[in-house]
């Protein structure tokens, strides 16, 4: 997806604890919706006051890669808020209709326009204070062409020592690309699961 | 989660691909939301007709254990539809304020009353056609105490030989017992990412 995307990981901005409560209708019948706990639940929903409908709020998944070509990696400067002008790698919030690669592939296709061929989940990581759990998979490039959508003012690759590490966007994206450079100094890759603060 | 958690998985009363389009009404002002694809989207969202507000809607995250207890397993006998009288491993929809290893520690508790020590991330697998992603994570039982919660009408421990392979509640929990035992017969536990058709 395009503009929402910008969202993923923007940890900093947020309270501590993400508890959206922006539910004020119900989806059903548009009547004032309230928060409190449903019976034989144990935790505070926003329910209808007219029809009784329950309207659950659930983290979400971000998906993306690590688009790799020799010894580099692909990242794509933001063009869209938060953190534009910062560098990423590409991903986005996982849609309906897809796994969670599908949306990873999806992703580096609009975000950079690469083509690559799709390699193993890498990183799982949980960003609890917006709700979100990032999954990040191994991608190789089949070629260098690219074709950056709306959302990226540019995409390229950087070896390892050009990495912009003071111009990343996200943590999750920090964290995954420090754990791909170890795995493959080491010359093996893992999954990795971790927890962002 | 209670009530809610037993939809988990229930992919074979669902059509090919679940896009769900329930919201029939804006949750800021009640008004009416009409599906269609907002400017810099490539995708249909419910969107208001009188305030412009954008309701996405996305896959969830199930999470869930396998607890062990030597060379048995821990299931839970559904006391809730779908699939009541059927067998699960704990698990349920994930919750804004905690991870995936956290979700699934809860879901434990919650299900089967078992004190557990959490281990490694076992298993990610894609449900497309309802929309999930379900996240097991192996666990040690610490001692064989146990305290069903409401939504299970018993927990017990089940050697491989007497696993009820005909009597198991989800594709995603059979998969991953499947994995399970595999890994355990040569040694070594991986990461299993799979989808489910």
């Amino acid at each position: 997806m395009l503009a929402r995307a910008v969202a993923a990981g923007a940890a900093a901005t947020l309270p501590r604890m993400y508890l959206p409560r922006r539910i004020q209708h119900c989806r059903v019948c548009g009547a004032n919706a309230e928060y409190r706990v449903p019976p034989d639940d144990n935790r505070e929903r926003a329910v209808c006051t007219a029809c009784g409908e329950i309207h659950y709020e659930n983290p979400l998944n971000v998906v993306g890669t690590v688009p790799v070509w020799g010894d580099q990696v692909l990242l794509c400067l933001r063009n869209i808020e938060p953190r534009r002008g910062l560098w990423t790698l590409p991903a986005g919030f996982m849609e309906f209709g897809e796994s969670t690669a599908d949306g990873a592939l999806r992703e580096t296709i609009e975000e950079a326009g690469a083509k690559v061929e799709m390699q193993g989940l890498f990183s799982v990581l949980n960003v609890v204070r917006v709700g979100q759990v990032h999954l990040f998979y191994r991608a190789r490039m089949l070629d260098t062409s690219l074709n950056p959508g709306p959302e990226s003012i540019e995409a390229r690759l950087f070896r390892e020592d050009e990495i912009p590490w003071d111009a990343l966007a996200f943590r999750t994206v920090r964290q995954t690309l420090e754990l791909f450079f170890d795995d493959r100094r080491r010359g093996a890759f893992g999954v990795h699961v971790a927890d962002i603060s």
